[in-house]
């Protein structure tokens, strides 16, 4: 397979707008596509590279830059690689911009109305009961990006529809493979199957 | 070019032993034979992913934790990782070896008075004054690797043997490309090429 460019996805929005859900659909996709995929959010960091973080502006802040040194390593060594936080202030989003190869911000954009509806865990109401301090889209602002590479209506569209938008946008860049099927035009005798597996092996392919 | 399997080649020893010498030069070289390489140190690290730490047994545990997560995360990426730190505890080394993919411990052994004699900026001697405090070899333990894949004595090896060790083993087990030239039998006829460009734009490699 062609080596294809590594990049920084990141998905950006309230709690509980789908970005998590849908960058697992875009990365499930991508592996099978055979690139080298990593996912970067919650769960995942603060287990481990940020578990001493809380959620102050202080805090929010170091875990953004832990997680784009992270993001800048791997994507500049041909990983595709999909961050979701809710990362609102738009100064540590721009730091990930410079500091990222083939950075693409993805802005997760849904009412938070929306996202109170769709929280499981009850959090919007505990924010808005006083009960969670520095809760984004309650009592801690959400900066919109001015100026996205994509934007995802999660309140209008299925997630399959969120997703086929990342793929398309990252298809027209080039940074993954389109899905291909071999062709009847493309079989080949017995001797130029012999030249090719040859030159293949003398190139290092096999 | 082959897609080669990621490692984490991990430098352990003294301060002032040679870690960080060796480690550049072999990262030279591999990057020379069109790998994708990664240096982690503490000159890089320390910057951003653990500029909050300091040298207690705490800190530098953290240190290593952190530094660990982004190694295994760049392994198992088919990235060439080179890790030196001083990383004076097998307890962190061991966990760091479990996460990691094909762990190399490279155990960089010299003796204390060498490393002191080499030093620059005159470490050991105020850890001797008691100016520093947590100084591994000085005021804080070395625990030697019990079972390093490599060890490089680097009182008696030059740097460029040290690293043409650490080649010559990356070598021997598939982790790296050898230096090959082109010999004569490998010119191909204008046809034959035509076929071999065909079949490699078809499979994606052009």
């Amino acid at each position: 397979m062609k080596k294809y460019d590594g990049f920084c996805l990141w998905f950006t929005g309230l709690p509980c707008c789908g970005k998590s859900t849908i960058a697992d659909a875009v990365a499930e996709e991508l592996s099978q596509r055979g690139l080298n995929v990593e996912r970067l959010d919650g769960d995942i960091v603060r287990q481990s590279l940020t578990k001493d973080l809380g959620f102050s502006k202080e805090d929010r802040d170091k875990n953004i830059e832990r997680v784009t040194f992270v993001a800048k390593l791997l994507s500049r060594n041909n990983v595709a690689t999909l961050v979701s936080f809710v990362s609102p202030y738009i100064q540590k989003r721009q730091e990930a911009r410079e500091q990222c190869h083939n950075f693409i911000e993805t802005f997760v954009k849904c009412p938070v109305e929306v996202c109170e509806q769709r929280d499981v865990k009850g959090m919007y109401k505990k924010a808005k009961a006083g009960e969670i301090k520095d809760f984004t889209g309650v009592n801690d602002p959400y900066e919109d990006p001015p100026n996205p590479e994509l934007v995802l209506e999660t309140d209008t569209e299925t997630v399959k529809e969120s997703a086929h938008k990342v793929l398309t946008y990252l298809e027209g860049r080039d940074l993954i493979p389109q899905k291909v099927e071999m062709s009847e035009d493309e079989v080949y005798t017995p001797e130029e199957e012999e030249i090719v597996k040859k030159r293949l092996a003398d190139l290092g392919y096999l």
